[in-house]
């Protein structure tokens, strides 16, 4: 496995200061008095700290236009923020339990301040921050600043590559897999295997969705015992180096039928035309636009439930958002998923998903492997 | 293993029902239009369901005091929803990619209500039902219902009882291993790997804090080489069938120093008073303050950084939190950790940690190994 003995370009402590300093110049153009960032992806991006286990006391990165960042963290885990890559670049303010780190966090904020604050920031901490300093006011960050970590850099395509490379190795091996008489949680544990083995250090999803339950477009692999005959999506990724992988595939156990062929097609044509209409420029939700286009002509619009896709960064999940009503223009350096599917409800489900990076020329897939049906045993 | 084999009984949907009766009651009590519950630990808690991937979409569980609770869910994420145990007492409502849920969330609150909400809601989902209905008011479920997941029932206390002696297990295997000359590394592996054998569905952590390291609580395992003369901190746990393990021991790598034993007892000490201070409507912080006397009149006071102890129950961290300033009085059916440390930095630290539930007469330890300073190899 070439891709696991490979080590990434490490990101270094230049490179976490430049991306706080980027963002501390978008906050101002948004015309916002600064960002507050808890753990999380934004937190992980901007200087790579994640604290060990995410929790109820107040870690927040604040980041103002006019001065150095500055990381608020309890007292027991400042050992550990001193230590990441990024810790160089921002000034470390430590409280102890028995404080009120809320009055400690108001006093790095503007009084009258508007913030950016991470999505994934516990309301417990945004409802204690405007209990400290009533006149501050937020916004998400997704709605403030979509650009933050829409755009990746060389480093980034790089790694998400890497991870894109790996998700394709399991699907070759796993495709090579006996199917029929074992059930969806044997699978899935397979892919767990396979994903660790190809260098991921975080699992985050298997799905393995087989018959009817493929019809669930996020089927939690269960104890349903894969028959000859069945469609069986699947669906895995996770982390590789801090980056994401996301593929979906659609395999068959035995020949199948005219129908499911045809429902295949389609998706697989929707998935091609979508990602051919990728270029710079192209709002987001038209991406959505073109599959589902095809997805209604073909006479299965009723039945492509969810989005086409979403971006992929350092978690595999994240914003963009390519939806109907998102009209961000896609950029260069944007990476994120195409997945058009089509669910038939009590029969069978079909998805393909790739992960695809905007270049200036157009789309360039992350993943690689045949979109054609295989078949299984 | 005896306890990996034993099934524990069921939680019914009947049992999640009533949760939700009571929360239901419990928000008129404290004067609330309701409580809006996203996944996390709350909702697992009230009505069984945890979706596979937390995310940007919304899901939020609305209980209000005159009506059925009603579960608002991403449409492709229905299935999933149907499926959990308590779903049977809940009215599903779903929403499809491009509407939008805060709108829909809206119809389901009275628009000028206070509502409690789940303390890990994500800002974003906050902040956009504020938006949507600009007169509705929320504070933090901790804030408002502290007593809400604090007070365990019978079933709640046998999980977390199975889930500590299966904790149990994994130190007294651990304590045969070798340390010298292996990984942190290695070490928090072995760990993950006997909390699995031993039944955890879930590793949490899996804290090795060899010599210096261990001066920092929540050090994270790494690289360094267990050495002869080592104290090594573990502290490790996950969950076993939806409830919690969290223990530490203090290990000593050859023989150790009048002062690392000195250390050591005070600790223990420390901790065996504070456990004797558990009895019904002793405020949370006293268990604290007891703890702290003891390591203060020994003169370790200021590193002794951090409080005492937090709940346990469907996650490992939780209300209540016994530190200064923390009133609440101890209730039967709590769960939580006593767990004091001292840490002195750039040579060792020590810390002794049980997990611990309120009875009428007493506290009852759900962890029983020794608490004796243990040599390993």
């Amino acid at each position: 496995m070439a891709e696991a003995a490979n080590q990434p370009a490490p990101i270094t402590r230049e490179d976490y200061a430049a991306r706080m300093a980027r963002a501390g110049r978008a906050a101002l153009d948004a015309g916002l008095a600064g960002l507050v960032v808890t753990p999380g992806p934004d937190l992980t991006h901007l200087c790579g700290y994640h604290d060990v286990t995410p929790s109820e006391r107040l870690t927040a990165l604040v980041i103002t236009p006019d001065r150095p960042p500055r990381l608020l963290v309890p007292g027991l885990e400042r050992a550990n923020a001193a230590n990441a890559v990024g810790a160089g670049a921002v000034e470390l303010v430590s409280w102890t339990d028995g404080d009120d780190p809320y009055e400690i966090a108001g006093t790095l904020l503007d009084p009258r301040g508007r913030y950016g604050i991470a999505d994934s920031a516990w309301a417990l901490h945004l409802l204690a921050l405007r209990r400290a300093r009533p006149d501050t006011t937020y916004d998400s960050l997704t709605a403030v600043l979509p650009m933050l970590r829409a755009v990746k850099d060389a480093h980034e395509v790089r790694r998400l590559a890497a991870a894109g490379a790996a998700a394709d190795a399991v699907y070759e091996e796993i495709s090579t897999a006996r199917f029929a008489g074992r059930r969806e949680l044997d699978i899935a544990a397979d892919l767990a295997d396979l994903l660790r083995a190809h260098g991921h250090g975080q699992v985050d999803f298997t799905i393995v969705g087989s018959g009817p339950n493929g019809a669930s477009p996020h089927h939690e692999a269960g104890e349903r015992v894969i028959e000859d005959g069945d469609m069986v999506v699947l669906d895995f990724g996770g982390l590789k180096d801090g980056y994401g992988s996301d593929t979906t595939r659609t395999v068959h156990v035995g020949e199948a039928t005219p129908e499911e062929r045809r429902v295949h097609d389609v998706v697989r044509e929707a998935q091609q035309a979508a990602f051919e209409a990728v270029r710079p420029g192209v709002a987001c939700q038209e991406i959505d636009r073109v599959a589902r286009r095809i997805i209604t002509e073909a006479g299965y619009g009723e039945y492509f439930i969810h989005r086409v896709g979403h971006g992929i960064g350092v978690t595999t999940h994240e914003p963009p958002y390519l939806v109907e009503g998102e009209h961000l223009p896609l950029v260069p350096g944007m990476c994120f998923s195409i997945e058009p599917g089509i669910y038939l409800r009590g029969r069978f489900g079909v998805r393909i998903e790739d992960i695809v990076t905007c270049t200036e020329t157009g789309g360039r897939r992350l993943n690689n492997t045949s979109h054609a049906l295989r078949y299984v045993d």
